[in-house]
């Protein structure tokens, strides 16, 4: 490639990173009503049968000059990758806060806050709620692994209120031990949250950590919890001994602002 | 009445006033494993036919010396109140921080802490987490109305991670308007939250707030919002323009130890 060349690709492929597919004919109205939705392609199948919400769907694409393409059942499944719910209709969203890891390591990191990891969130509700908080709150961006735990599906959208579209949100190819491991490298200090810890989440000086959520039942994992350099608790009454892991994840993202 | 019935009815009334009944097979079993639970009686209809969870539900009463009480279907429904559900079998259990709001009045309401009032919170979800986070952090009570909301069912419990055995509830039989013109009355600011409020959360000074909650789609009720004395906001960045009900709970219940 030359330089010309090999200048396009990356701004493709800046572009595309930041991308989200959003599938099914109900979430994808409710995703083009959220103000401020940047829409950058509105797909549909050649066989929907002619239908109001479609219509409506089809009128927001055209008011904000998306582009609109007609795909046979097979192509518009490639896109929305679930033709088991996709009603013959997928939208690319573009949204500006998406990144990649190593685009988040180039910009440098002064100033972006603390970083929240998620180890498994599996519930649909718990990740809408979290993205809705960390954006809400001060958090400089969420580390979303492709695997293990709950994707953005209509649901995390729903709960996540329409906030997921300008989140801050990494969305990891490879694992969470990786990127924790290329974070501490940087500066960044692995932050588990633990009952048992000595040290309070108020006394964690905030800009340069990672706050590690494990899943809602097991926990951190293994190989994560190896990976932490500090553990910090959140002080509790009545014996009580754990918090709803969205519930934490909104104490850390308003922690400076109560 | 002469002084010693009169004593007497009123201990019975306390007594049966922190009396909390669970129904359904797994959500009494479920219910009877919590640490420190304190078990008042067993009930079960005649017609159950032998399960081994039953066993497990009976050998716990009995290690508890809980009384075990068999009754006719009719009956056991009139306890239950859910006869579609109980699955024959319900359980009394003594929840020591439950009141009424003459008694939490009666009581005195120095060092109690902060009150959220929960003005038709129907997501069992929200209302499970509201009353674990209210539990593990600083709130004096949490007023739940009779009617127009979720009630304390299996649901609940079990998004409360079985904090709401222990949790300072007030289950009013009245409306929630009542409630908070009593509050009032001995001081109690009633504060509800809005984002156009110039007054933020950090600056209200904790402990004779009463905080008001209101529905997850409709807000707050007209009735209630016109005994608000304040309004407070928590600050949001990117645009966001609410939080989920139970993260806003959170936020007040941990607003001082953070």
């Amino acid at each position: 490639m030359n330089r010309r060349d090999s200048d396009a690709y990356r701004a493709k492929k800046q572009f595309y990173d930041r991308v989200l597919t959003v599938y099914g004919r109900k979430p994808v109205l409710e995703a083009l009503q959220v103000p401020g939705i940047n829409i950058h392609r509105l797909h549909l199948a050649e066989s929907n049968k002619r239908a109001p919400i479609l219509d409506e769907i089809t009128a927001i694409a055209e008011r904000n000059g998306a582009e609109i393409r007609h795909h046979n059942r097979a192509a518009l499944s490639r896109i929305s990758k679930n033709s088991k719910q996709d009603q013959g209709v997928a939208v690319d969203l573009l949204c500006p806060r998406f990144r990649t890891l190593s685009e988040f390591l180039e910009q440098g990191i002064q100033d972006s806050g603390d970083i929240l990891a998620l180890d498994g969130i599996t519930n649909p509700q718990n990740l809408g709620m979290i993205i809705r908080s960390a954006c809400a709150g001060s958090i400089g961006a969420i580390l979303l692994p492709g695997k293990g735990g709950a994707q953005i599906d209509p649901l995390v959208i729903k709960a996540s209120a329409g906030t997921v579209f300008r989140a801050p949100i990494i969305r990891l190819d490879g694992g969470l031990e990786n990127a924790l491991e290329q974070l501490n490298k940087v500066g960044y200090c692995i932050t588990g949250l633990s009952s048992h810890s000595q040290q309070t989440l108020s006394e964690c000086a905030p800009g340069k950590n990672v706050f590690v959520l494990g899943n809602e039942t097991h926990g951190v994992s293994d190989g994560v919890n190896r990976l932490c350099q500090a553990r910090v608790k959140i002080p509790m009454n009545n014996g009580v001994e754990s918090l709803n892991v969205a519930v934490t994840a909104a104490l850390i993202a308003f922690r400076n602002a109560l």
